[in-house]
């Protein structure tokens, strides 16, 4: 390959800890992941590029399989742009696989579906090296409340009551769930939710609804009449963002 | 149990992230873990205690099962102690379990061994999660060959060329070392080090050690060689902090 050419198109999977970051989009006078990646990306290639991701996430949150597209004349092999961006990068923020893409590659566009997994500390102590990977619930979860509740919202629904703002999401509320499973090990309780698209704090506020549900101040058989109000109101809570990571995309 | 009396002992098992701390051990304007956990004993029970552990940690480096012992007039319950510490410690301390201990229980020297552990991502890139709780080697390591220089270290040793300061060490610097496993699940490659005391920055030295040999740096017959010369020299490197964790301290 040439050090130099026509622009090409390139994909990778980034992995990033959100403790430190004001959520992925660049903003003012804030670190963001998107901001921190672009000046690594102008350091090595001396262009100005912008770097597209699947999905924005919001701060604090963490993902392990995020996926970007960008546009570069730099002709480098993949092997090199993981450790060219890693060398300009802070240790939370970490290039884990590169690959040239089609032209029409889309991070976002060309996404079929998207896992995230929510990962709960379920006992009285919170161990301190999970502290900034978990959110905590001291008291007992109840998993097969949790996992009828979680059943009842599988499948594609109108998530209205499980957005926190409805006016944000592009083309309506309604949404293909995959999967919410809720799996326990140990103390470790996650929930996975895969689907063809969330909307703005979906998978926090499923997880928010389910926790609510597992602690018995809900029962589950609520879920249903929720989903069917189609209206976002108290009873759903948005669970701590700490908790959540992006866990990869899926493309065609 | 009467909320004041006569000053009783305790034992805890604390658990921290020493990331954030310059080590155990109170100095002057500089976070500790001691002093830390003594600024919570002393807003919980309004006296000025000091607290005693089974063995100081450096700066970085982390704990899961460090042992303490302290006295105070305060008299309640375990979970009492564990709810009251922890709501005045920061979150990268934690307080994991108190019980009451025997008037002559001496958190260092009534110990009859410790158990360390020492974790290695070993692949090109470090994942950001496990950043703070990881030695880092990207290139690959033979574990054939840590494992035969491991059992040469195992049983009872003069441990000089294994210790950072031996003028430091009390007693000399023989010691008997239970255990030294490499063992490897993915790219994590775990090192357990059991023995009835450990010399300054021992177990850091042995990992130092052991990556040399796994990087083929020196074939694992030479650690006879280096043991048995019983000096402290640039052979041996002491191995990153952050890999290290304090695991677990064994009474009788």
């Amino acid at each position: 390959m040439k050090p130099r050419g026509e622009p090409r198109r390139w994909k990778a999977v980034i992995a990033y800890d959100g403790t430190g970051y004001a959520g992925w989009q660049t903003q003012p006078d804030k670190p963001t992941v998107q901001g921190t990646l672009e000046a690594a990306l102008h350091t090595l290639t001396r262009e100005d590029q912008r770097i597209f991701c699947s999905g924005r996430t919001d701060t604090g949150v963490h993902a392990v399989g995020q996926v970007v597209h960008f546009d570069t004349a730099l002709g480098i092999e993949p092997w090199q742009w993981i450790r060219g961006l890693n060398r300009h990068l802070p240790p939370d923020i970490r290039v884990m696989k590169v690959a040239r893409a089609k032209p029409d590659f889309d991070a976002r566009f060309s996404a079929t579906g998207k896992e995230y997994r929510y990962f709960i500390w379920n006992d009285e102590v919170l161990p301190p090296h999970l502290r900034l990977y978990r959110a905590h619930v001291a008291r007992p979860l109840n998993l097969a409340a949790m996992r009828a509740a979680a059943g009842r919202l599988e499948g594609r629904h109108d998530f209205a009551a499980f957005t926190a703002n409805p006016g944000y999401d592009r083309g309506g509320t309604v949404r293909r769930l995959f999967a919410l499973k809720v799996s326990k090990r140990g103390k470790d309780i996650t929930l996975r939710a895969a689907g063809e698209g969330f909307l703005y704090r979906m998978v926090r506020s499923l997880a928010g609804h389910l926790i609510r549900v597992g602690l018995g101040e809900l029962p589950p058989e609520k879920t249903q009449d929720i989903l069917a109000s189609g209206e976002r109101t108290a009873r759903v809570p948005t669970a701590a963002p700490q908790g959540l990571f992006l866990w990869r995309v899926m493309y065609r």
